[in-house]
């Protein structure tokens, strides 16, 4: 009999304990994969997948059939949102994203009904991959958070110091708050389609939310989270809610954790299990934080580190999963290892 | 009278209060300055700049002329240390500093004659200094951690994700240690031939102390930081040591203030100033942190965040500084408009 994934993340979600814990893998749905490279290949553009509810779909149910992950997660991008509020986005092969840097609030579409008819095709995916998916998995859907999603359209490009956006909200902190608003409507409403086009729980990536002060960590990160997960709630008042401040400090996540209203907080690499299991399972699920380096490395060192998790985590609700996206230069058969160890087999 | 910014910024490493902080900004003597971009472009190259002595002592008085910081810190660059160890180190512009990647610990240099041999024009460039400088300005030498160092000779470039070096430390534990106290041995003889030479104290740069898994930044960060502490207060009982584990976790910057004996901890820019205060001032001298963005963006963003930190601090020995580099775009008046608030100027 197959287990109930499904079942088990949503209940994890809700703050039961699972032993096994449930699993999946940031960016699963990826180049690792030789199956998803045949996609790509066809498809000629990453963001031509992103867009194509039937190529979508097909991505975002290989890592199910290959491992048996307890959930899917759509296969999307969170620039999905910058290009509904009416930027160009484009992929450019081993350099990024790249679209026109936003310099104030004029020109950006601001009528909810076109945000939603651009995006459209992940709705349709979300259809799709909801009448294919065994109904013992579980679906994601997901979305950047207001500050990530800032950094790159302040920028027009991915920025590790986030520059162009501190100089934003330093400069004019009240227009940048309204911006950080009209992005947070927009990830929303799309976090909310999401979930009626077929979603059973929502992640929301701050994969930027790094090397900010603290006080600016409360304005830009914590409280747009915040009006979000207050607007999904109200929409969809049982919707299980995942937020990721990834490399916050470890403050910021208490504060997130906290202050934000999330169900789970997905844990980058560096956040001490122990610490997490300390002071914030109490509040929240933890999700998380295998090194996906140390999935590539294989060898005792995955073993003993999958262990390592798995032990610290065992009185509290958990969901297995990395610290960061899995890494296109993954073997194969580390991830089967990895979903090996976790459900107890050697 | 001048003020001795020397005694104070030696004092307050001793664990003594001052009012107002001494300061100093890491990377002061960069390219936002016009004196520095002029030697620059004489030069020819940053990597002839930090091997020519006279140009080197050149730029590091530069900001102590303009600005009147309490401290010079040489002008050099971590990859000295990989350059003595038997790297060709190159910089591009615009791309970073290439070095041939290192796989294995054949062919690099072990003799320590041979490595300060090649470390000379620092000695030679802190000497200069020395001759030069105000007698009330502290002279400031320092080199890459290991674990940093190691990152980069892994990878061959700089790599935020840390990848070759982690992969490294994850298949070969054993050998990584030994490669990281190869690091190690060399970095302890640059910081005592530096004190040797005329720098008054050091600092310990280890800028990619974040990302790691509690349990590798204990034997990757603090363990060879240890050992560097160990070897230079044997060699210089005197000496004070900062450490800079940048973007460490605040458990990480815990562990290290606890265990590696360094005088003082220099804080980046997300690390809260009031949890330092509270958890880490009792062992150690803070210095930090003002966000190098908040510097560029000026107005009132930088008046009031400088505000905080001095607040913040005033009970404490405190160093004041950046979380980060001064960056390049960095307008003239912005730095003597943070010299003068600390100085209780208006």
């Amino acid at each position: 009999l197959k287990e109930d994934g499904k079942a088990k993340l949503l209940s994890v979600l809700a703050g039961e304990r699972k032993k096994p814990p449930p699993v999946w893998l940031m960016r699963q749905a990826g180049r690792y994969l030789p199956e998803y490279q045949a996609v790509r290949a066809k498809a000629g553009s990453f963001w031509t997948m992103c867009t194509t509810p039937e190529l979508a779909a097909a991505v975002t149910l290989q890592p199910i059939e290959r491992f048996g992950f307890d959930a899917a997660i759509i296969f999307s991008d969170i620039l999905v949102v910058p290009y509904a509020l009416g930027l160009k986005v484009s992929f450019e092969e081993g350099i990024g994203p790249r679209l026109p840097p936003v310099k104030d609030m004029n020109g950006l579409e601001r009528n909810p009904v076109v945000w939603a008819e651009r995006l459209k095709p992940a709705y349709e995916a979300l259809g799709l991959v909801r009448g294919r998916l065994d109904r013992s998995r579980a679906l994601l859907g997901f979305a950047g958070a207001p500050w990530t999603l800032a950094t790159y359209m302040a920028e027009g490009s991915g920025s590790p110091d986030q520059r162009a956006a501190k100089l934003w909200g330093y400069r004019d902190p009240t227009e940048f708050a309204a911006f950080l608003d009209l992005i947070g409507d927009c990830v929303a409403g799309h976090l909310i389609a999401q979930l009626d086009a077929g979603a059973d729980a929502v992640q929301i990536f701050d994969s930027w939310a790094s090397g900010l002060p603290a006080p600016r960590f409360a304005d830009w990160v914590v409280r747009p989270t915040r009006r979000i997960v207050d607007a999904v709630r109200r929409a969809k008042p049982g919707a299980r809610i995942i937020g990721f401040p990834r490399a916050a400090t470890l403050e910021g996540y208490e504060t997130y954790v906290r202050q934000t209203g999330v169900d789970a907080v997905s844990l980058d690499t560096a956040a001490p299990i122990g610490w997490a299991v300390q002071r914030l399972s109490s509040r929240v699920t933890l999700q998380g934080n295998l090194d996906p380096i140390a999935l590539i490395a294989g060898g005792d060192a995955l073993t003993e580190a999958v262990a390592q998790i798995l032990e610290a985590t065992e009185g509290v609700p958990f969901v297995f999963n990395l610290g960061h996206g899995i890494l296109p230069e993954t073997p194969l058969e580390h991830v089967a290892q990895l979903v090996t160890q976790i459900r107890g087999g050697r």
